[in-house]
């Protein structure tokens, strides 16, 4: 039977990619050795590298005043490697809280200099973005989470400010055109939109790394990984060559423009759905839903059938729509390279439970 | 044409871990659904990231005092995370400073605390490992460094002393038995004996964990991936899943008593070409000399024959045979993976080069 994989993450990513990725676990590109026991200094590795790196410059529309890191230890590191490297105690970093992922990052920052939480949502168990917060202009930056993975929002405009924007995307970005020049470091785990676990996508302007002195670790420094071009230690050579292929993917498929729309449309379908089947309700403030992840629970009266529902998708090969602890019911995840058909399946499950 | 993998790593792994790594990557143990796009909390992985601790337990008879960790960043990133976890200004920690890879353990580790350099063979080149130096009794901890990749030595024996061992094995880990009991820390990037780049094993004895007070980024504390068994976040899974099946193998093929018996075998091979070949001389000191990194030269007057020994290398299918910057030559790595037939080839194409 088709599976279809509704999972937050890792998650689902195009199956010619994982086709040409499994050829190249045993020989990879003719060379007679798998891309799994290569010499990240060998030439191949490299023009694969610099392959990867040219794609995410192209895709996003960078200048030549952002480097392009790809590095290891996820969102997570990257919550206090961000403080460790802009902040210090004479300096103020403010931070948006819409959900888990940005609850985390206050906590690692608050150590490295003065946080402000700006707003947050936390009232509503985040179940909207918060809006129309003043933003100072002393900020050593201002920290966002675009998407949010567990609570189905996301962000549909970045505040004006001339404050250097600081934003984990790690659940969508790739998904949507977005300009660049606003955001001084975006940051992304790559296993959601982007590749398999174990490589973390790191982008930032150069120009923000000279203002604060600190003694640190270096793998630690930004800096180390823009002059060595993320070579300084071994890289995670086969999540960085999946990634890649999911950008050669992309781009062959119409670039960011092409994937919002098709992004805009399956979740349309979804939230469409959700929205005139009475047995189920959304958790999402609407103007905030995500495109990326659909937060959906059975409606007052039906909680009932939420067991019913799982075993439908189950035997339907909709895999992974169990909603998270913090939220309930169930969350569908839609990234990039979910096709139509698997939103179609769900939502085909969800009216037939209906109909019964 | 068949290719023989002298890459020093990333590195030779078993032709039977690429193939099955490759189905999985298609589909997983039949699931429909491919490794790299399955969540890290899926019954599927989380079996098989269990499946990959009982293996280190097992292969190196770890008693249940010791935490095994997958983590990532690599070597690089221990060479501070040791101490951050478990050092101070109260506190000292010696290193005996045998390669470039210590020398990097040393200069990250320290900014936390005392350190004193016991011993240095910088004085030749890092060419032999210096013995018989006195071990103070009040440390934290003693560091050393397993095997030099770069300068093709090993430590056949560990100091006897009280005091904790934490050693960087990531160039002959799983290489040969060892006495786990005598050592607080190991821990080894994965691409040479394990698995493929991007994930870092990292054996800990949990009782060195409460030693010291510091307030620690969650990612760094090892405490933090001790008590979430290494998913507090998204861990690296494919090469998590591609070491596991690598300790499969190892298993099967005899555990560590085979692979020493194999790695001596094949080393011996290669030495005895270079120690009777007049036109090749070896690097390390012969009692030093590495089972895993074979590092040799052409001997005085022949130097001019380096590039011939190169090109005759690449027509006999034997790869990464050049040696490091740092001494010139060339350095043949044969680390478990490596079949005899592999070693016999190019000591063939070094007998031809002798014969024309």
């Amino acid at each position: 039977m088709k599976k279809h994989n509704f999972y937050a993450g890792p998650a689902i990513l195009p199956a010619s990619v994982m086709a040409e990725a499994a050829q190249s676990v045993v020989d990879f590109e003719g060379i007679g050795l798998s891309i799994l026991e290569i010499s990240h200094r060998s030439k191949e590795c490299t023009a694969m590298l610099e392959e990867a790196e040219a794609l995410v410059r192209e895709l996003l529309g960078l200048t030549d005043g952002y480097a392009v890191l790809f590095l290891t230890g996820g969102a997570s590191t990257q919550f206090f490697t961000v403080a460790h490297n802009l902040l210090n105690k004479d300096l103020k970093a403010a931070y948006v809280d819409t959900g888990s992922w940005s609850s985390k990052a206050i906590k690692e920052a608050k150590e490295y200099g003065q946080l402000e939480v700006l707003a947050s949502s936390k009232d509503k168990n985040f179940s909207y973005v918060p809006k129309g917060y003043d933003i100072p202009e002393d900020l050593a930056y201002l920290h966002l989470t675009s998407n949010n993975t567990i609570f189905g929002t996301q962000l549909k405009e970045f505040p004006a400010t001339e404050v250097p924007l600081v934003c984990d995307m790690s659940s969508d970005i790739f998904s949507r055109p977005l300009d660049i020049s606003r955001f001084g470091i975006i940051y992304a785990g790559a296993q959601k939109n982007l590749g398999p676990a174990g490589v973390t996508l790191v982008i930032l302007k150069k120009d923000l790394l000279s203002k604060i002195q600190r003694t640190m670790p270096t793998m630690l420094n930004y800096s180390t990984h823009v002059e060595k071009k993320s070579t300084f230690n071994t890289p995670p050579v086969f999540p960085i060559y999946v990634s890649m292929l999911t950008l050669r993917w992309l781009k062959a498929n119409g670039g960011l423009a092409a994937m919002a729309a098709r992004n805009e449309e399956k979740a349309q379908l979804l939230y469409d759905e959700i929205d005139s089947n009475p047995l189920f309700e959304g958790v999402a403030a609407k103007e905030d839903r995500s495109l990326m992840n659909v937060t959906f629970v059975m409606s007052a009266g039906n909680e009932g059938l939420t067991d019913k529902f799982l075993a439908d998708c189950a035997a339907a090969g909709c895999i992974g729509v169990k909603g998270h602890r913090s939220v309930g019911g169930f969350r569908a995840s839609i990234y990039n390279a979910m096709p139509k058909e698997g939103v179609q399946t769900l939502v085909d499950v969800m009216k037939a439970l209906g109909n019964k």
